[in-house]
């Protein structure tokens, strides 16, 4: 039975039209990422289980995680995080390192599960993480970044919205005002986490179920918390604590920069446990597609659990499937030309001739494909179209011996002869239409 | 116990040094790539473990690979090379495709073996393969972008070697001209894939040992052909084979665009077991680092195994760790700046003003670093420089207030005031210094 030409199931070829979009969406990540001052790294796709046993949340590693035991005895994992990973260098060289200290990468990430829209097994995320700044002005750059790169990619505010959360927030609002106990405090912000992806009715039952034994109104005002759009939604005592004028001041950092479309949301969670303060999620307004599209927040233990001292940081992740998803929706993918400036198609035996002056050419950073299959001339020009080539030139003996050579613009139809010198500046000049 | 902070071993953690030279290096990879028409291309790096089994040879599969079973029960490998991931992409599109089809990539792959110099775990390897041209002119062009590479590496020809074979000849040798029969010759082929690693006497006789019932002078024969260092040193009736007039021309066809260092070696047999003509390896000439660097060759059955019609393909590898030895070896090791243009420092509680200050230097594509931080300012100047700063300013309410910034180059001392328009232009010239 001959091979399978599938990739492995929920994962992605990547075919040169596919490969340009997405050297097109890191290019905008990296530049963003770099306007800011973050510099990039990256680290092996391997890891020891155990980095992921310590706070990356229960479902991630018992149900998703790639893990397996490699030749030598180690319990190895295919990273589903970044996370980890980035702590675990900071970690390795706390004392030398100097802060603020800005970091990005790209990694790719496995996890194990249904492939679906917007979740495949393998994705990329983008990860940019500021270690070493305690106070909200971290929190804010890092909200900064990710509006930034939504705005270069061509979107605006409308197609977007910025969710806010305190994970101390809650635990002041579920243990102080409401006098829910810890454990029980956990399992609700377990519930409140998945709440969107239930029906209402069976949420309310599934939080009255929780709360048994708890005053009768406790269900009810938890769930009218839920429904609070800002923070002066929020029960009166809670308005003068420290969490609701750490958010305050947040939105208005945003607000001066420009950012208008941020706000709170005491509902959002995010999955993993190792979050320890703000929170955000950027959601999609598309009705079509409503939903988170990525998010991060601060985590300021993670360091400390390699036996360092602590550094607080703030960081996201911002996945590629569900951004495509996101310029596709908003129509703010764009067309991306081929790299090859010029496709030499040979007449004759002449591929040492036409091999010598693509050589010339390449010399002056022209690219240049050559066809000298002996192939008919029609069969060779219909190849260069399929390939996306815009100017084409045939060359038989005669063109190798005066160096002149006839351009054809396929995309209109028009002939031009050019001297070489003159060639490399029009390739150069057209590369930029 | 507290986490490791080490990386898994055999493998590398890229901190923002390495990571800058990585990019150098894989910039270089895509620039030369793209010259002569290649489009790059990427696939997940989990593949059905059967891909390898057909004809990756047996010590990759059964001793090197990263295998396991899935949460689904399916048996996958980490990938350990590109080209049947390259050959499954292309057998999957057959008849789409436009041929030439010229397609780089370059993918993390993973080999369990012992680390050590020039072979880690995990390394990164330029693929470069050109699809459906069966003629020498294919083995000329991937030749020649190999080449192009150390060239634009810095690299000049004394520092590398060419050496080229093909499989028909050794075959032609070893069965016409020898006539040793089908099964000791391809033991004998595995026997001088690892001459270089043993030692000379030990070789002779196990060559002596395998060819035990051949006539006598059989070994005297081999062992004399594989001192060979030019195509005119075969014996006599080779010298006319087609194999010999092939190899002549790819020589002659890479003299002509002026590449003099290679030449036939006729003990090149390269461990993969999809070569079925011309192959080639690039060695590096420095005394201290004399060994194979990277090389390739001609795998026309390869795409054919898909349950396709064959395409003839020609490609070679590159691995980031060998290639790096190489250039360090030979100085060509470039020093490369921070890509942060400017340190921003503020003086008093001023972060709202100065990150609008820097939000107006990044939206003229300026790269701007901002320390908020309540340190003293010489701990945020030594942190700066620690990063890599070159230039760093200072403000405070009166800079904010002007808008008149005053900037100081950390490695002459000057200082200059700026307003915003002129720091923007000054800037970007100073990035091209």
């Amino acid at each position: 039975m001959p091979l399978s030409t599938q990739p492995y199931k929920g994962a992605r070829d990547f075919y040169p039209e596919d490969k340009r979009l997405q050297d097109y969406m890191f290019g905008v990540m990296r530049k963003v990422a770099k306007r800011f001052g973050y510099a990039e790294y990256d680290a092996p796709v391997l890891e020891p289980l155990e980095l992921y046993k310590a706070k990356s949340g229960q479902e991630i590693v018992n149900e998703q995680t790639y893990n397996f035991v490699d030749r030598g005895g180690r319990e190895v994992a295919i990273r589903p995080e970044m996370t980890p990973t980035v702590s675990r260098m900071v970690a390795a060289r706390r004392q030398e390192l100097a802060y603020p200290l800005r970091w990005f990468s790209i990694p790719n990430l496995w996890r194990y599960e249904r492939p679906q829209r917007g979740r495949l097994r393998e994705h990329w995320q983008l990860n940019v993480d500021i270690f070493g700044v305690a106070g909200v002005a971290a929190d804010h750059e890092i909200i900064m970044v990710a509006d930034s790169l939504l705005k270069e990619f061509g979107a605006d505010a409308g197609m977007y919205e910025i969710r806010l959360n305190s994970r101390k927030l809650v635990d002041c609002v579920l243990r102080d005002h409401l006098s829910i106990d810890e454990e029980k405090s956990l399992a609700l912000t377990k519930l409140i986490d998945r709440m969107h992806k239930m029906d209402r009715q069976k949420f309310s039952e599934e939080v009255g179920q929780l709360l048994s034994g708890s005053p009768e109104d406790t269900v009810k005002q938890v769930l009218q918390l839920l429904e609070g759009k800002s923070i002066e939604d929020l029960p009166e005592p809670l308005l003068t604590t420290g969490q609701a004028d750490e958010l305050r001041q947040l939105i208005k950092l945003l607000e001066d920069s420009g950012v208008s479309n941020a706000r709170l949301d005491i509902s959002l969670m995010r999955g993993f446990d190792y979050y320890t303060d703000i929170v955000f999620e950027v959601y999609d307004t598309d009705p079509a597609n409503n939903r988170s599209m990525f998010g991060g927040g601060r985590y300021d233990g993670l360091v400390g659990l390699f036996g360092v001292e602590p550094v607080p940081t703030v960081g996201f992740g911002m996945g590629d499937v569900t951004l495509h998803n996101f310029l596709e929706g908003h129509n703010l993918l764009p067309d991306l030309a081929s790299a090859t400036d010029l496709h030499l198609l040979t007449v004759g035996n002449v591929y040492d001739g036409a091999s010598r002056l693509a050589q010339v050419l390449r010399e002056q950073e022209v690219n240049v494909a050559v066809d000298a299959t002996d192939r008919k001339l029609d069969k060779k020009i219909k190849s260069a179209e399929k390939q996306g080539a815009r100017l084409i030139a045939v060359v038989g003996e005669e063109e190798i011996s005066s160096g002149k050579v006839v351009l054809k613009d396929l995309t209109t139809g028009q002939q031009d002869s050019f001297s070489p010198q003159d060639l490399v500046s029009f390739l150069k000049d057209y590369r930029k239409r």
